[in-house]
């Protein structure tokens, strides 16, 4: 393992009683340093590091994504903005299942796996599978010297720095500054972002550590919330569109480290099972900014309060305004452009399975059974 | 709502306490005419029943697959089929998201909806979207006469008859007797698929409804192993490859009518986070018939032992030699070709869900806050 200037002196807790809540802090400074090896601040645009990469877009028939666990949802978040900005078709799997499917890889496609340590076994799998299928490969790590980055035609470098705590934070949210600058990217590239999208999009993502900075400021309220959330059996997370994946990654986030038995839903799947789930016992968390989609996951959320379910509405102030005055908890993150909403939102969740392991009394850095980086299948 | 001379007499219990039970009692002759439909038992071969559908799947360039619930995972399964067979590029998503996320509907591409009811909704919404677009549509429907048969260029009934249960059994299993089918017609139409292929293929499928009858006279074994499953408040399925769906309707099956909190995975990823829920009280119910990706099962369903978990194993008997010896329970599939096993293993994963909701004494047919089907989004 080699020591990078940039990864000394990051290795105690800095005060913290966890890992987890050192890595939380520091995701505006990290997001930031990720944010700005890809952006430009002062056009602001993408930067053009790449020429290959462009070209690659630019002829891109298809785009295979690939990732285990937390990059995966990196990974699905990814797809949202993929398809949105560059109109490039998304085929999204988990790494263990994608290798062993043997999937149509496209003449001309592209293939991108993400993976914290760059050492996860089934994604480096997928990958020299994607290669020998004849996909430019790309890979977003974090860590330069792994094995998924050296086997990538393209790397893009994370900046979370060291993570210790097992259960992702800053390198979730670090994937997604590299992912959002990489589809602006790529839609430039295939001629569907002008220049002042670019700007606008770029604009936006750079705010993203200042709003963090400013939620951070809530953290005893989310700490007083996850008391309550502690105490659940089960817990449902509710989103939709780029913030669906981050439902999946809250429930994941708890279920990690607190225990509980949280899952992740498209909202609008709700009625069509979930549903019977729900008493007065089961705590609903509802990521809800207000943006083309809100009007409808409200709906959904409604249908949750209607059956007795106690639902916790996380939003910005026009959306809590709208719907928040029946639920159970409201947590307000601040107003911002809706491309950059899955990375504000990420920190109520790891705040909320955080503050509620620590109530419960669990190892918060170290949880049972789980291993930080998986390299066997 | 027009009576059909098929539809008539098979709307009482016919001796079972439960419209669910008698329901997947008629899965063998069900999914026996629905196979029929589709395919010449003479020959065995498909039925050259649509010229239009072999040249659009000649021609085709992608396909996308929306539905909600449990016809949604009959679609999953389906995208392994018709990835393997056809090598045509398969886009999934259930039907809530497709609708609002924009995607990229390839030009020359194809659209397959599911519903039993052919009203749902939100499948509804995503069908006019994909022909909005341009897609050739399919439907997959069990009401001929629905709106999404109508709007469908398509439509591929399924001969479930009326389906009272409100949690599917019966109609999930005969889209799959329809869904195989067209998966070797594209295949062959797509030149993947040769005349013995086919052959082989064919004689598989009209295999399934023997072994289901031969499976169900276990019903007293599930019934028994139900009452273990029904004191556990969590409960955990895995499988892989297109058993990896099965996980998800096993668990959407208990959840809708046990209310018991049980969550599907693929295999693969529970190292990736959901291991830490393991302990004594969380059975794992772990799908693996003897097929290519049985050792990569069982390997993890060994992790889930050696934190203390307790697994109930589907398998048949090679697979039950292999690996049963150390589990909780062991329930035996008849041994068939790989490529029908989904249909065969949704049945063990009915009865658990039947029997550990009746030990629990809910409201089989009709469990709380779900209504049959969902014509509002």
């Amino acid at each position: 393992v080699k020591i990078t200037a940039a990864s000394a002196g990051l290795v105690d807790k800095g005060g913290h009683s966890h890992y987890m809540a050192k890595e939380i802090h520091e995701q505006p400074e990290v997001i930031a340093h990720t944010l700005a090896y890809y952006i430009d601040p002062a056009k602001p645009a993408v930067r053009e590091r790449d020429v290959k990469l462009a070209k690659a877009f630019a002829e891109a028939t298809s785009l295979t994504v690939s990732a285990c666990g937390t990059a995966f949802y990196a990974g699905m978040i990814g797809k949202y903005w993929f398809e949105k900005l560059a109109r490039l078709p998304v085929e999204i799997d988990v790494a263990s299942e994608l290798r062993y499917r043997d999937p149509v890889y496209p003449k001309g496609g592209m293939a991108l796996f993400i993976s914290q340590s760059g050492e996860t076994a089934d994604t480096l799998a997928a990958l020299r599978d994607a290669k020998a299928h004849g996909q430019t490969t790309i890979a977003v790590v974090n860590v330069p010297e792994s094995s998924i980055a050296r086997e990538a035609d393209i790397v893009l470098p994370t900046f979370a720095g060291p993570e210790i705590g097992v259960a992702s934070t800053k390198a979730f949210t670090c994937q997604l500054a590299a992912l959002a600058p990489l589809a602006i990217a790529a839609g430039k590239a295939r001629g569907f972002v002008d220049e002042a999208a670019e700007k606008k999009l770029c604009a936006a993502l750079l705010e993203a550590p200042r709003h963090i900075v400013e939620f951070l400021k809530q953290e005893p309220k989310l700490r007083q919330i996850a008391q309550g959330v502690a105490k659940a059996r089960d817990v449902l997370y509710l989103g939709r569109g780029a913030n669906y994946p981050l439902a999946l990654e809250g429930a994941l986030k708890l279920k990690e480290i607190s225990y509980i038995h949280a899952e992740g839903y498209a909202a609008g799947e709700m009625k069509h099972g979930p549903i019977a789930l729900i008493d007065e016992n089961v705590p609903v968390i509802v990521i809800a900014p207000h943006d083309a989609l809100y009007e409808k996951t409200v709906s959904n959320m409604q249908e949750v309060m209607a059956r007795g379910g106690k639902v916790l509405l996380i939003s910005d102030k026009t959306g809590l305004d709208a719907a928040g005055a029946q639920v159970w908890k409201a947590v307000e993150v601040p107003a911002a452009d809706p491309f950059i909403t899955p990375l504000l939102y990420a920190v109520p969740v790891q705040l909320l399975a955080y503050y509620a392991a620590v109530a419960k009394g669990t190892d918060v850095d170290q949880p049972r059974n789980l291993a930080k980086s998986v390299t066997v299948e």
